[in-house]
């Protein structure tokens, strides 16, 4: 590139007296003794720019004009700094810019975010000033990484010979999965286009079409309502092979995950990764992604306690339910019973009546149930839970649902409340042998647990339609940290199977045609076996970038309610624009719904 | 990767004697003297496979039973052809497996496609079987070569210091440009998103932000009726940069469509590449995207004819058009005059009243209006088109725009139909010095020429509102043998000249504002001086695959009503769904429109 400019975060001692273009930001300005001080901030990094009337006083006179964010263009002589003045904390601190010649490339307003500070600003203000937001150091270091991140898993793929394809954003509207983002027509009437939760029959369609291996960076839309960690529009790392195992389709994304993670945080992440299945993962961490970066881990006591004279207990596990505590091991004194009282108030969040606790001394339990317990029973429970004095246990009894998700989210609080979580740690983890369906109690059917295209495992494809909640699914996901960072699985490739699978979840025959006929099509043309995994981009680099929320992950995000403060959409269009296509808005019913 | 099986295309002498499982398609099946010989395929290519009785009586009964398009495992040992049977014509044509296991993974009913022949299919059946067209060798070889281009691109621009960067597709609608594919909103009543037709601001904010250099295939959308070559969403290599002149922008592009040509074609593309002003292409080629593979150029007479007897020629000038003409060597006795009235009936499509021609012998010129010419006009006429016996010149007359558009179609036509284009030459030409607004005489009033966001060059700065239509463009548009590829331009970075340049495009303050308030906010902290340019992803791996449909470079297009024959989509969605988005369907006034 012929660039007749130096960037300011390389400039070193090896520049000392030669004479530099600089453009760039001012990141600060300082008058100091006659002088004037400017760290000009590029792409690169910053360097410091001293004004000396000694030097010019032109120069001088127009740098005394600047304001921080100006965009200028500077010239100068790079020299070493004196012994006292060097800057240790600063890349290029050894140096200095003196400058002869400046001009003001273009003026700024007063920034409504400081960009060298790194403090909390509100979300409304950051994504409406996103442009000024996205040149702190923190987000600038972050979309870097997102870059860098991108392009690791694009060269392993290449090497594994992945060919990266582009699936259509206009798509159709199927019933199956999340809501749809719609995009009417305008030549077919009454006629709408969707757009992609996934491009998964997409991605199947190129499969049949024999290409064998393929990714792509896909954007995928969820008209959801949103939480935290979710955006309308999200990115997935999506990949599809034929002709693969499960086996070989996480060996080959764990050896991905790798290279990502010896790339972008110097890591050697050892594989094979440990595996868990969906049943130990619920029973032992109550999560179906557990973070087990830290113990605390949910115990079963339902054969200890299903006589208890506790009748909590018994009754639980009379009623199919199960009992099971967390051991916090060694805090016994660190809970006063009102902390108690907070995490019983936490547990109830997630359906759980109650929370039962002792703490353990040297003579056995106490606390308020501790009289249940003869000391026969607090020996067996003691030494299920590795207890011993100065611990905390905590039970929950009740459906097995709700003693999984309560305890799991208790074990997740009490880790971070506790500290126990080493947050440099990336604990992978599969989680395997998912069950195929769910059983949809609002609609009285089965829905898939994943999507309506997962194969069955071969063991369990007999009883599809006899005893459907027993069948397990060739499915795996993948976890760091506590976070789904994707899933994938077998699909199925043959129309018969196809077809019971959406009888199972009440499709009727023409129900099944008008929506996915093209794929019961597809599969009778000579379609190979096919799986593969998707990955949450924005969630990766995330957890990467060490980040707690998706936005910053995100160079224009949207906010919880789906718009963005910047350019203001949405927004209202013309009635032209609706008449074009045949719509138009009714009114609310209630405006303060 | 642990793989257990070879690929059939990349089996040689090498493997001789060895024991491989493949897995593919059947692309043939020939039964032969008692053997089986099937071609499979799989992405690699093709290899023989030879069922014998006497090596398994078992697998020669499957491979009696499969068809075109199975998908089939089969496990044999690689041994060389016999002298006589090697075939020449294919890579694996010295060698065959002679099977000894087969397993039918799945079977295909026959195809409504041929895989293996390359004739004509029709549209319909090739969009609604996507799936088995795909499976075409030439179809495979595209996509692939889409693949590589894209990953040769990145190469580049990573090298460059590029970021990839994703920039949303849920974004305002704004009232310039095409027309916008719109997304009913949820959340909020009334109002909608828009697909971008670019990301032509959020790319100028990233420069705002400070990232310097960007680049993204970004998906683009526009709802316009589509001819051959559009798509309603099409891929575009966005790139931006700050602090970088037009000519760093174009020397750059000449490098990286250099590295691409020698990658991709194994071509050497000399650079710098030619350039022309817009004037200059429109006077010599009648075209803003001129094909310079051939000569026939246009060449202006007006000059030599503004007195001349022929009062077609004179009036047109005198009214403030031009005659321009074309000599179309060595050709005259090529031509019968039916020939010449169908060349006349293809220049009114473009608004001329008619073709005027001569034939050119030894005595001069022949033909209706010779008689107009005498010996000193024929001379200097000839002259100027360099005529001689035997040529025949084709003149057009008329107002200038409509010169150009009937001479230049006239241009391309003929230089196919008399094969003077030489199909393997690439010629790539920066078209340079754009007018920045054209005069829309519909609604009365200017419009931008590129997009309301280009800089007009500095010297015409000062004569924005006084004299627009004089005003070039800091623009560049990169043309490949005859196809606009791509274009770019620097961009206003002052508020108070895009403001201005909003009022030359008849914005009310109020209305820039509300469209564009949040740019003009933008530009007041700190813009840097930036530009760029986008290039056409689909157009370039078209023209690089010689192919002359874009839909035969995009996985699954569009046809040309916007739908989807294999998906369907668009689709009628249920109420509810319509609901959700608060929106009603207009039934057409007319249902035959």
């Amino acid at each position: 590139m012929i660039e007749t400019r130096h960037l300011a975060g390389a400039l070193t001692k090896a520049n000392i007296d030669q004479h530099v273009t600089l453009k760039g930001w001012v990141q600060k300005r300082r008058d100091l003794g006659g002088l004037i001080f400017i760290d000009l901030r590029d792409r690169s990094g910053i360097v410091q720019v001293v004004f000396n009337p000694a030097l010019s006083e032109e120069a001088l006179a127009i740098a005394e004009t600047v304001r921080n964010e100006y965009v200028l263009q500077v010239e100068g002589t790079v020299v070493a700094r004196a012994q006292g003045t060097i800057n240790e904390k600063m890349k290029t601190g050894e140096i200095e810019v003196t400058a002869d010649k400046i001009s003001i490339l273009n003026a700024s307003k007063t920034p409504p975010i400081n960009v060298f500070e790194d403090k909390e600003i509100s979300e409304d203000t950051r994504l409406k000033y996103r442009y000024i937001d996205l040149r702190r150091e923190s987000m600038q270091k972050t979309i870097k990484l997102r870059h860098k991140t991108a392009q690791v898993i694009r060269q392993f793929l290449n090497q594994e010979s992945f060919l990266e394809m582009e699936t259509p954003m206009l798509t159709k509207s199927t019933p199956e999965g999340a809501r749809d983002y719609l995009v009417p027509s305008r030549v077919h009437p009454g006629h709408f286009y969707a757009l992609p939760q996934s491009p998964q029959l997409f991605k199947q369609l190129i499969m049949v079409a024999g290409f064998e291996r393929y990714y792509q960076f896909a954007r995928c839309f969820r008209d959801e309502d949103l939480r935290a960690d979710r955006q309308p529009e999200f990115t997935q790392i999506d990949i599809e092979t034929s002709f693969m195992t499960s086996d070989e389709i996480m060996e080959m994304s764990e050896r991905m995950m790798q290279l990502v993670m010896k790339e972008i945080k110097g890591v050697a992440l050892q594989l094979p990764l440990p595996r868990m299945t969906y049943d130990e993962a619920m029973s032992r961490y109550g999560s179906d992604k557990p973070d087990t970066r830290f113990g605390l881990e949910l115990v079963d006591l339902s054969d200890l306690v299903k006589d208890s004279d506790f009748k909590v207990f018994a009754n639980a596990v009379i009623n199919g339910g199960k009992v099971s505590a967390i051991n916090v091991k060694g805090e016994a004194a660190s809970f006063s019973r009102k902390d108690i009282d907070k995490l019983t108030d936490f547990v109830k969040i997630y359906g759980a009546k109650g929370l039962a606790w002792v703490k353990v001394d040297e003579n056995g339990f106490s606390g308020p149930i501790a009289k249940f317990f003869n000391e026969e029973a607090q020996a067996s429970i003691s030494e299920r839970l590795n207890a011993s004095a100065d611990d905390l246990l905590l039970f929950v009894a009740d459906q097995t649902q709700i003693v999984y998700d309560s305890l799991g989210a208790l074990r997740q609080k009490l880790g971070k409340d506790l500290g126990l979580i080493d947050e440099e740690q990336f604990n992978f983890l599969w989680v395997t042998d998912w069950p195929l369906l769910e059983y949809d109690e609002d609609n009285g059917r089965y829905v898939a647990a994943h999507h309506p295209f997962t194969l069955p495992v071969a063991e369990d494809i007999d009883r599809l339609l006899a005893e459907p909640e027993k069948v397990k699914a060739s499915a795996y996901d993948l976890v760091l940290n506590g976070f789904e960072l994707g899933g994938g699985s077998l699909r199925i490739y043959q129309r018969d199977l196809q077809e019971k699978m959406f009888k199972v979840l009440g499709f009727s025959e023409e129900e099944a045609n008008s929506q996915f006929g093209f794929l019961l099509q597809a599969l009778e043309y000579g379609t190979p076996p096919h799986g593969g995994i998707a990955l949450g981009f924005d969630r990766l680099v995330m957890l990467l970038a060490g980040k707690t929320n998706l936005r910053d992950t995100i160079l224009f995000p949207k906010t919880a309610s789906a718009s963005d403060p910047l350019t203001e959409a949405p927004s209202t269009v013309s009635q032209s624009q609706l008449t074009d296509l045949h719509l138009s808005v009714l009114e609310p019913k209630n405006k303060h719904e």
